[in-house]
C-alpha cells in the first residue's frame, strides 16, 4: 500500500545535516558567514516537534563546495541508516545533484531534501517553514527521493532550482 | 487512488483563518493580547511558499470563545469551497471540537487544522513550523479531517490536546 | 562638577529589576502573560555591553500592582546601594509614581528608570533600545532622578505617561 | 555650561547613515551580504523614539572600503548641517579613523559615531542597543567627537577597536 495515513506511534525519522544556508551564521569578528553547530535541535524545540527524530551531522558545508565523495557519503549513510524515512538538510545550490545521486541509488526509502534561502539565524528565514514541510512530507510520501522547497514536494528527477528567482520549479 | 504523489502544477489550496493564539498580537496601550489582521500572508512570504493558496478570514477569535454557530460557519465554508484541500488555522484549545464537527459532516475533502502554542508575533513561535507542516500534509493525505500539530498529523477522532503539557497526542 | 565626560574605567552601574512589560513572557499552557526570569543578562549580552554592571532583581511585578511597600523597597535599595549610578527597569504604567518616591527621597545619586511598551520576548520590542538609552544617560547625567523612554530623559517631576498614545511627554 | 540636562522640546538631532555591518542584509540569490536601504527608520519606530530626528544617507558601504574622499564627505556634511548634535552610523572596522578626521576638524558640535558587530537584519544584533545608546549620549555630552559602542562613550582620540575580540576599549 502506497498511502501512509496517520496512526499512533510515529515511525522514527532520521535527519542528516549537511550544512548549507540553512545553518550559516554570522561571524562578527571577520564579518562573514560561516558554520558552527547546527540549529536543528533548536528548531525542533521551537516547532514543539514530538516525532521520534534522530539527528546526525554528516558535514557542514556550502553545497557549492560539495564533491562526489561528499555525495557518496550522504548516499551511503542513507543506505546504512536503520530508518526508512530520512530528511536531509542541504544547501539549495546543488540540492538537485545530491537528490539525483540518491534517486539513482534506488535505496527504497522515503528521502526528502530541504534547505533554506536565508539562514535560520536571520529573522526572515524560510528554514522553520521548510523543516515543518519536509518532516510532514517524509511521513506520508511513498518510497522515493524528493525535494521539499517553497511548500511543495518535487520528485528528484522533475525539479530544478531557478537561479534567477531562487525558487524551485518543475521541469516541464 | 489514495496516494497523492507530487506532480507539476499543484492543486489550489484554501486556507481559512479563524484566529487562535496563532494570530494574537500584543496591545501595548492596554497591556493585553488581541487580534488585528492575520499574519498568514507574511508567513507565506517568509516561507517563500509557491503553492496556489487562497486565503479567507472567517473570524478572529480565541477558540475558547467559539460557539456552535461559529463551528457551523466553518463547516459550511468548507462545504461550499471550490477547493478539495483545505487548511484551517485555529486556536488549540478547542481544535478537536471543530475537527469533530468537520469529521462528522463527511465532506469528502482533505481538511487539516493547525494552530500555534505561542503567537507568531513572538520570536519563539511554532506557528511557521506548523504552517509548513499543515500545507504539506494537506497536499498528500487522502480525504479526511486531520489535526497537524507537533510535527504529526492526527485523524480527527483519534487525538486530544494534553492540557498539562500543551502537546497533542493519540487517544490510546 | 556636573558634567561627566567619558574617561577610562567606567564607574560601576547598578541595575535593579522590578518587572513590568519589559520582562513579561507568554505562558503557552494558560495563554497569558507572566513573569519568569529577567531577560536583562541576555539583553546586555546582545548589546555586547562592557560596562561594569551589577544586576539585582527586587521583584517581578506589573507596576499596576505596586504598593507603597514596593516603592519603599525600591527607594531603600537605591539608598543602600554602593553605586552612585542606578538604572531601574520598571513597568511604564506607574513609573512616574516610583520616580516621584525616589525624587523626593533626595538620595544624591543618578537614577534612571526605564521600561518597555512591548515585552522583550516579542520581536517588536523597544526594550533593547530603551536599555541602551538608559545605560548611557545614567553615565552622563548629574545626580537626580530621570525617566528614560522614547529616546529622551525626563526629570522625574516634569513627565507623565500619555495613556492614550503610550508615549512619555513633558508636563507643560 | 557643559552639562546638558533634560528639559522640554528636545533639540533636533541629525543622523547620517554611512552603512557598515549595522545595515547589511542577506542577498539570498547570491548568498552574500549586501546593502539595500537603511533600517534606521524601522529601528527608530521600534524604539518608539520621539526625538526630532532628521535622517540622511550619505553612503552605504563597508567601512573597510572607505577612502579619504568618503571621510571628507562625512566631515563636510557635519560642518554644513544645521544641527549641533549629530549621530553617524558607521562600520566598526574604521570607525576610529573617521572619528579622528572629525575630531581634528574641530567642528564644535557633539558628534557620536556608532555601529554594530552583527547586522540589524539578524536576530542577535547589538544595533538597536547601540542606537539607543548613541542617541542618548548625543543629547547630553558636550561638544566633541565620540564613539558609542559596548554601552560606553569614548573620546575619539582615546579609543581603539580590539580586532581579536571585536570590542572597543580605551587606549591606555
Amino acid at each position: 500500500m502506497d498511502t501512509h495515513e496517520p496512526s499512533g506511534a510515529p515511525e522514527p525519522i532520521r535527519i542528516f545535516v549537511t550544512g548549507g544556508t540553512f545553518d550559516k551564521e554570522y561571524d562578527e569578528i571577520h564579518g562573514r558567514l560561516y558554520f558552527r553547530d547546527t540549529h536543528l535541535p533548536e528548531m525542533l524545540r521551537l516547532g514543539r516537534c514530538r516525532l521520534d527524530v534522530r539527528l546526525r551531522t554528516l558535514m557542514m558545508i556550502d553545497s557549492l563546495e560539495m564533491a562526489d565523495t561528499d555525495r557518496t557519503l550522504i548516499v551511503e549513510n542513507c543506505r546504512k541508516a536503520d530508518e526508512a524515512r530520512i530528511v536531509i538538510t542541504h544547501g539549495t545550490d546543488t540540492m538537485v545533484e545530491t537528490a539525483r545521486a540518491l534517486g539513482t541509488a534506488g535505496l527504497g526509502k522515503t528521502i526528502v531534501l530541504t534547505g533554506a534561502m536565508v539562514p535560520y539565524a536571520f529573522g526572515s528565514s524560510d528554514g522553520l517553514f521548510n523543516l515543518g514541510s519536509a518532516l510532514s512530507f517524509v511521513q506520508v510520501l511513498p518510497p522515493g527521493v524528493y525535494i521539499a522547497m517553497n511548500g511543495r514536494a518535487f520528485a528528484w528527477n522533475r525539479v530544478r532550482k531557478n537561479t534567477q528567482t531562487g525558487v524551485f520549479e518543475d521541469i516541464p
